[in-house]
């Protein structure tokens, strides 16, 4: 199996790309195994797939030994690269945003996702802040001698002052500050889903990797590969879509009194098992 | 909410209706909610789901610390009856897995599963020393003042010696002796699937309640509930199901370039994280 450095370097170069990456994020060991075996080239945790599955809404109420428990469980049994949303980064400070850090990459991991949005107070982080605190999960990483991808979220265009359009400028600001004083390698602007707006971002950003999320009105894989877009990731996509079938299934088992809709389509015994282990 | 033992009462009654119980078996958090907002009175785990779902193999692989906190969890956000498969019941002795079932109790379970298929030597406990296994899981139940229901699963029909006929005899021997001298409240002869075994079980029960398990080929829920079966669990099969809808998903983005899959009958946000907590 690949070093952790070695890991790092792929996932990195995964973002340099023609070929846009598509990310899946996972919310527990087995989901992130499926993603491996179906080819995906890495891997990355959904805050919210992973916090509620453990009994958690989304943000940072989860304690800091679970949410490590549940990266280190996921990177033991995949071969590929895992990055791990860190949310804002379990942390008031620059200090301790890093040090959070340093233990998430320690399960592991190499890259995270962190974001200026601040779950307590509902409002952004100060700029200077937020790049002190992608400045100090850098610093950490380099410590440890891993190159990883820190792919740095702006809730600017939902959560700044002012119209839409100023809004997106605040988005277009920090991004350019994220990449250009915070050091960040990928820029993740939450909740950029039209065409004209992925176009307009990619480019103030001079093609620069950016970040887009799965969601309905997303452009096409295809359509985000030529307008300059390098990254992809379902968020927790696959978390909502797992529970809607389930929802479904549920109903048609409850209603018609007919449960084919679970053994038709569906894995072994073996075949599950085998998803609590590394890829032989 | 209704306390344990009203949840208990609740759970045990559900046995001795004329409808089949339809259980639903959850692997974490938010399946089961899914499950309770469907409508059904109650939810099991399954242990491979479970396990799996936490990097383990289906077995006793798992630490019991992380089994309790995995069930504990599940119980915390469910108004509904929740039963628990204690696999073999973690513990080589009688004594071991009463103190096992009394912490599974503790959880806020109100059933178990216990089966007496011996992971660490692949055979079937003796027939003495599974009923004092399941008189000590009663024990402590009733020291707790929990009229739990004991689910006893023979795995006969798969490990006993001799030829099908003879493992039918067995497990048929079995499961009487589980509710009569053991004093189970229900029997599971696992891997029992066509039509005439499962007649011919329920018949040699004299109509006490057989838990069948869903599997491709069992008989439809209405035909089960006429053969006189009173409990039809899901086992791992919705695990299986999940894990087969996320890779046919997978396959679609990296082969169609075409994520609506995952958009299309998903849950949102809010509802993802109305799973992580009790039904308001």
């Amino acid at each position: 199996m690949a070093s952790q450095k070695e890991k790092a370097q792929v996932f990195r170069e995964l973002h340099h790309r023609k070929e846009i990456l598509v990310l899946p994020n996972a919310w527990d060991v087995p989901s992130a195994r499926v993603f491996e075996n179906a080819g995906f080239p890495a891997v990355a945790t959904s805050s919210a797939g992973v916090m509620v599955s453990l009994g958690y809404e989304d943000g940072e109420e989860i304690s800091k030994e679970e949410f490590l428990s549940a990266t280190r469980r996921i990177v033991k049994v995949l071969s590929i690269p895992l990055s791990a949303d860190i949310v804002a980064g379990f942390g008031e400070t620059p200090e301790k945003v890093g040090q959070f850090a340093r233990q998430v990459i320690e399960t592991g991991a190499v890259g995270v996702n962190i974001e200026d949005f601040q779950h307590a107070t509902k409002k952004l982080a100060p700029l200077e802040l937020q790049l002190q605190k992608i400045k100090a999960v850098r610093k950490q990483a380099d410590l440890l001698g891993i190159p990883i991808v820190i792919n740095a979220r702006t809730d600017a265009l939902r959560y700044a002052e002012g119209d839409p359009e100023a809004k997106m400028k605040e988005a277009i600001a920090r991004a350019k500050e994220f990449r250009d004083e915070g050091g960040a390698d990928c820029v993740y602007p939450m909740g950029l889903a039209d065409r004209d707006g992925i176009s307009r971002f990619v480019k103030a950003l001079d093609y620069f990797p950016v970040n887009i999320m799965v969601r309905k009105g997303v452009p096409s894989i295809d359509d985000l590969q030529g307008l300059g877009v390098k990254r992809l990731s379902f968020g927790p996509a696959a978390s909502y879509a797992v529970m809607g079938f389930l929802k479904r299934e549920s109903k048609e088992i409850l209603e018609d009194r007919n449960f084919s809709g679970l053994v038709e389509g569906a894995i072994s015994f073996d075949e599950l098992n085998s998803l609590a282990v590394p890829k032989s």
